[in-house]
């Protein structure tokens, strides 16, 4: 039996492999929604029985309760599995996530949102990329090797979620709690969550930025106020805020805080290298984003940016008039809020310290006798992985099998906390190998899976096991 | 009969007052709610038969149908009244509103609002000084003279409204058609719908401020973007606008656009003097704002900047995040609001094109791909009277006659557009002659209205009457 014949057999499959996504996807596992908690639940149990058929061995660990809406609601378990405790292999553990965001076809679906439907070689339904989709990739591909009868060379442990979308509440405790416990002897991590840079080629994952947020509250009058009788003669808190926030940074949108960039990590030459051979058209990107220039439009320049640069956006004021229309009140108290993402080598604190100073000198420099408060929302670190690793070595040669190229390494731009969650505990390398295009829609309108993603995806992660195997 | 022995008969009739004003307040004439506007209507004919009674000649004026959600709704018709048309005396025209404000019990207020409710010499309930109780105050001043056979010396109309705190809709039209007909032979034209600057003085109004208000746009992106994904390779529309609204103002509050204050007229010697004679007290007016330190805390000053110049203030953003907790998202399409108030000499159409001017320019200067546009909301001109007009001579004195003071002469900062639309339609002078004190909270939970100043009220409305008689 060649790896061609199971590859075959994989490509065969694609309408058993259609059918079960499409009842994965027909349960309304949204977690964000209490009164779709049953359907949540439920879909962990689904997960488990199909786990179960194919020998592993499965716990649900309970995470009690949480209240929302001043109503108590029965977390989801997190579903723990085993396939293997052979001393003599190494122990990869998989996560994955098993809700999904809110959907609605009035939301502007073309199709409904929990009814699998292929169109033009795309399997829509809200959760079929993200995250349904890739957590049956795992399935399908130990299906398979078990059907041909093949050694999986290395032990599999399964940590799946159905809170991912809701802050993963309580996972990261469960996981401490169990650092000595079944996290114990965890070789390698590898985590299908995320996308492809383009709708082309296939690439690894190796860095997330983290992040900082901050709120700055400015008050000085007891309530809102008529700006015909008051105009002229207050301190405008607003007027205040305002002033503060357009410090923060340039019109080509880099940050105006004095030392924010000096703990940026120097980049070597071999990342010089590796940005200069990734596939990435700006142009592409730019009428994706719709805009009419971007501050760099250099390949490697915008790249360096989105993943491995601190970058600061303004997303709003809250408790100034946000309507339509007009309203002509002076508000009385306001908070501006904004975030910084992290890269490595910045630490939290010391972005929150040069950060909170340089609002205080802004304010001092400002000279109003409103009250001012700029303070810390919350933060997560960024996270970074050594490509040279045997777990990124597996990935890379398991996606050259499949799809015949090298993979990119590329970062992305956002954070997945849960990454660092695992290696923290695991102190073992951790991989993210994206399945879907960057054109998924994940979280949005029209989410979907591409038919040869979906196929594509069982051939790697087979792969990847056995090529985890001579790891 | 002197008028001692008529002041005596007004304050033995202030219970047949109260009770007739809980009779008005318990109509909910709440012209904003669509559900009631067979209420509001009602209050209209409520008032027609009181000013029949009196001899007044009265006609509904239909104003057609407005459409409010989607539904018609008929418009109150507005009340015109005439009582006497002799051609040997001169003719008064009464402006009054009979709408209130929304009020529920649930917003903070401490007894039923819509039923007038007695304490400490207050009388509560909606609509008790805005505008109810002054239009009251006419019919009780009539009355009082009829009962006591003094021959009213001038021709009185009254022009009674209810859809003032809804915009006034179809009004203006209403009165420029019958510029030559109803408002024919106008000598005064009176208005009770203001307020004393304080609690214990009685004064006229001479001024109010106009307004422009604006809208800032800037676009640049096609919808809303994640800012772990995109933040530091787009040009943020938030972050242009903001620049821009932070150019607008000091921190003491003065408008930094060249050539706002070039047209505000000089002031001359008297108005120097009536700023000084006026009673304010500063410190009360900061803590009644609840602010720690005023722009400027001179009273002449402030009052100078509070009536007599323009202001700019910055209402708030449409279209950035602006709930409560945090939401990483980059706002694609942001609308910045901010609002002047105009003064004489200030010319709307010279104000729109210096704002719009200086909005360009720093535009230019920021020099960002985005997309800006500009815009002006809408314009209301300021007014201001010639206060050594009869008119104002006959209110002074009237009010000397109940409280035995010169009334100060004052100015608002807001805008009042009927008082312009009267002074344009009959060209001659228009006194606003307030009745309730500053503290009646107008608009706000827990509008009152002082007995004293509603048996003042009638008292000074009388006297008003027979002055002007002298004129």
């Amino acid at each position: 039996m060649t790896l061609e014949q199971v590859f075959k057999d994989i490509d065969a499959s694609y309408e058993k492999y259609k059918s079960i996504l499409a009842e994965a996807v027909a349960i309304e596992s949204v977690s964000g929604d209490p009164t779709r908690r049953p359907q949540t639940i439920k879909m962990v149990n689904w997960v488990k029985e199909r786990l179960e058929k194919l020998g592993v061995r499965c716990t649900l660990q309970d995470l009690g309760k949480h209240t929302v809406d001043g109503k108590e609601l029965p977390l989801p378990p997190v579903l723990f599995g085993q396939l293997g405790d052979s001393k003599s292999k190494k122990t990869v553990l998989v996560y994955g996530h098993l809700d999904v965001q809110p959907a609605a076809k009035v939301d502007g679906w073309e199709t409904e949102p929990f009814v699998l439907t292929e169109r033009d070689g795309k399997l829509f339904g809200r959760g079929s990329t993200d995250d349904k989709g890739p957590v049956l990739c795992w399935l399908h591909a130990i299906e398979m090797l078990q059907k041909h009868k093949i050694d999986i060379p290395v032990n599999i442990k399964f940590c799946f979620e159905a809170m991912e979308e809701s802050g993963s509440l309580g996972l990261a405790e469960l996981l401490e709690k169990n650092k000595n416990a079944f996290l114990a002897g965890v070789d390698f991590v590898c985590i299908s969550d995320s996308y492809w840079l383009g709708t082309t080629k296939p690439c690894l994952t190796h860095g997330l930025r983290g992040l900082a947020t901050f709120k700055i509250e400015v008050t000085g009058i007891q309530q809102d106020l008529h700006s015909g009788v008051y105009g002229g003669v207050v301190h405008e808190p607003l007027q205040d805020l305002i002033w503060i926030m357009a410090q923060l940074t340039s019109v080509e949108n880099r940050i105006l805080i004095p030392g924010i960039y000096d703990d940026v990590a120097p980049m070597s030459k071999e990342e010089h290298q590796l940005y200069e051979k990734i596939d990435f058209n700006v142009a592409e990107f730019r009428d994706s984003v719709g805009a009419k220039k971007l501050p760099t439009e250099d390949k490697k320049t915008l790249l360096i940016r989105r993943w491995r640069e601190p970058c600061l956006s303004l997303h709003g004021i809250e408790g100034a008039f946000s309507g339509a229309g007009e309203k002509t009140v002076i508000p009385s108290k306001v908070i501006g809020k904004f975030s910084i993402r992290l890269v490595p080598n910045m630490k939290p604190e010391k972005v929150n310290k040069i950060v909170i100073d340089y609002l205080n000198e802004l304010w001092k420099k400002r000279g109003s006798p409103n009250t001012f408060n700029p303070r810390l929302g919350h933060d997560a670190l960024p996270w970074v992985a050594d490509t040279n690793e045997a777990n990124f070595k597996a990935g890379a040669r398991a996606v050259k099998q499949v799809h015949g190229v090298e993979p990119d390494l590329i970062r992305e731009g956002c954070s997945i906390p849960i990454t660092l969650t695992f290696q923290d505990l695991t102190g073992k390398s951790v991989l993210l190998l994206p399945l879907g295009a960057a054109d998924d829609m994940a979280h949005s309108q029209n989410e979907k899976f591409n038919k040869s993603n979906y196929v594509q995806g069982v051939k790697i992660l087979l792969s990847y096991l056995l090529e985890l195997g001579k790891a």
